[in-house]
Order: structure tokens, then sequence, then C-alpha cells
């Protein structure tokens, strides 16, 4: 890797209060040093973690859900994804009863693909992806005020709808993304 | 597409209200109708927009940023990006302002690779993403309190970063990978 220039920019957190609690969002203002030595405050919307699956059938299909998301105006097709419990939930375990949860789907192979941090400017949110395999089908038990629609479709069309701008949710687009080796062949 | 299930999933706001005004981050709590006609309480990150740009030379390096990123504690490699001036900034011109500004780089070519919700869940933000080619090296003017490292390298190695985990941010992943048919061939 070529690096056209090197400089430290490494900010070392001085102190730290918390600003807002609010329902699910904690906003703590942070007094950083910066690597030329002034001070700086930073916003951070902290975040407990989530995890979130494409769980991908026998005959190639893909399972994702159809939310309403309030902050954005609109329904969004999405993969199956919660937050963490508690910050020490096992995050694979988080995986798996989010997609109980929403989809009722059971799965017996489980690749994670990668960790991606959703907006790192101003969010702590660190989001596991993977891809689950070898499914089996029971009930869906989504939370009380969770609406949602399961939608299945080939990942050939998934695909084609996040290189065609009509899938929009960031977790979404790098889940069905990154499954592609491990679907068309190559990975395992 | 074959949907196993379709339910009413709009939510409609009744009100909204100003919960917390911050240094970047601006909370609404809004009251919405579920769709079946009780009531919750939603919070939202309201976020300007931002605009983000994979630059791609005619070797076939492209440029990236590594940028301190306190909310997550560590430094990420991330494609050069910034947030709109003003709700009414175009987003082409808003990733040819930061492309500029952050690694000095003018492009001839624009490509609309897609439009993302980096956390809908949570935040109104949405990431305009671009490829741009036919570079020109000029000067950088990064903000004051912006410290970064230009890091080049082949679009081949971003991509395999991008599919062994070592690539993080979510914005990046979905550029680079959204971006490969352009680069390996077919699209244009």
């Amino acid at each position: 890797m070529e690096t056209r220039q090197q400089t430290d920019i490494e900010e070392k957190i001085i102190s730290r209060r918390r600003a807002f609690d609010g329902l699910i969002l904690h906003i703590d203002h942070a007094e950083v040093l910066l690597p030329d030595g002034r001070k700086a405050m930073r916003e951070i919307a902290c975040h407990i973690g989530a995890s979130a699956v494409l769980p991908l059938d026998a005959e190639g299909n893909v399972t994702l859900v159809r939310q309403f998301r309030t902050p954005v105006g609109r329904a969004l097709l999405e993969i199956p994804a919660g937050k963490l419990d508690d910050p020490g939930e096992n995050r694979l375990e988080c995986a798996r009863r989010e997609l109980r949860e929403e989809t009722g789907l059971a799965a017996e192979e489980w690749i994670h693909l990668t960790d991606m941090a959703s907006t790192p400017g101003f969010s702590s949110e660190i989001i596991s992806l993977y891809l689950a395999r070898g499914l089996s089908q029971g009930d869906t038990h989504p939370d009380e005020d969770e609406f949602l629609n399961i939608v299945k479709l080939p990942y050939s069309e998934a695909l084609a709808m996040a290189e065609s701008g009509r899938l929009t949710d960031s977790k979404t687009l790098c889940a069905i993304l990154l499954a592609r080796p491990y679907i068309e062949g190559g990975a395992t």
C-alpha cells in the first residue's frame, strides 16, 4: 500500500460526559486532544451494537424484511437485524435471535461476512453481518411495535437491486455484495 | 418478487418536537400512528445528508483517507466524504468539493453509484455515493480540525480488503463493492 502522506492522526479523549439520554439514543460530549496539541469537542451517539443476517436457502433465495423507517420517511427492504440485548451478548447469538424473531428461520451454517461501522463520524454503532445457510422454517415473533413484511426473492434479483440503486440500507447493501463470492462460487 | 406476507406497515407522524440540539446532532421525538391504530414514540437523529466519492485513476488505483474516528475509538480507512453545506446543496457538487478538499483531486467523469441510508433505524442520514474517473491532482484543503492521511492503493487491493473484513466503514464498503462492475468491465 502506498501512502503519500503520513501524519499522526490519533485523537485522545480527555474528558467525556453524557449530554442527552433519549429513548434509544444516548449522546456523549467528549473533549479530545488533537494531534497538533489543540483541543476539540466530539459528539458521539452511543450505540450498543447490532447483528444482521442474510438468509440464503438451498434454491438460491434470500429472505428480506420490509419495514417503515420513520427517520428516512419510507419503507426500506432490509436484511433481518437487531440490537444486542446487552453489550456482552454474543453477536452470532444476537443474529440467530433476530433471524428467528423476524422471519421464523433457523440456520445450520453461519458465515461471518464483516463488522461494519454504519456511520463512524458520529455513532459508535458496529453491525456484525452474517450469511446464513441450511435454513429451516418456524414461527415469527416480531417485537410488539415492529410491523414488517417478509419478502423472499432470488439472490440474483437482490444483487441486481443493490447494483441499480433499488436497495438503500447500508447493512443490506454490504451483506448482499459481500455474500457474492460465497454464492457465485469460489469462497466457501 | 414473491411476498409471503403483505400487511400495512406505514407509520404516520402525528407530532414532532426537538428533544436535543447538540454540536452536530439534532434529535427529534416523533409520535407516530402505527398500522394497528396504536401510537408509539420514535427518536430521530436529524442529518443534513452527505456525499462520498471513490476516486479511480487511469492506472487502476483508488485514493482513500485514513481518519481517526472517536465514536469507534480507532482510525478507519474511508473514501473521501463530507456533509452537505445546506439541505439544498447539489449532492454532486458536495462530492466534488469534498474530494478536492480532502485529496486535492478533481475528476472529469462522475458516476452515481447509489444513495445509501447509513442507519435508517435512528438517523435520517442519506449518503450519495459516486465513482470519479479522469482525475487530475491539485492541492488539499482539509478542514481545520480534520487530520487525515491520504492512502493510494490498487482497486483490487481495496476490494480484497473489503471482502476480508479489513475495511469497516459502511459507505466505503458500499462504494468499493458497487464500483466493481464499472472497473472489472461490463457496465460503463
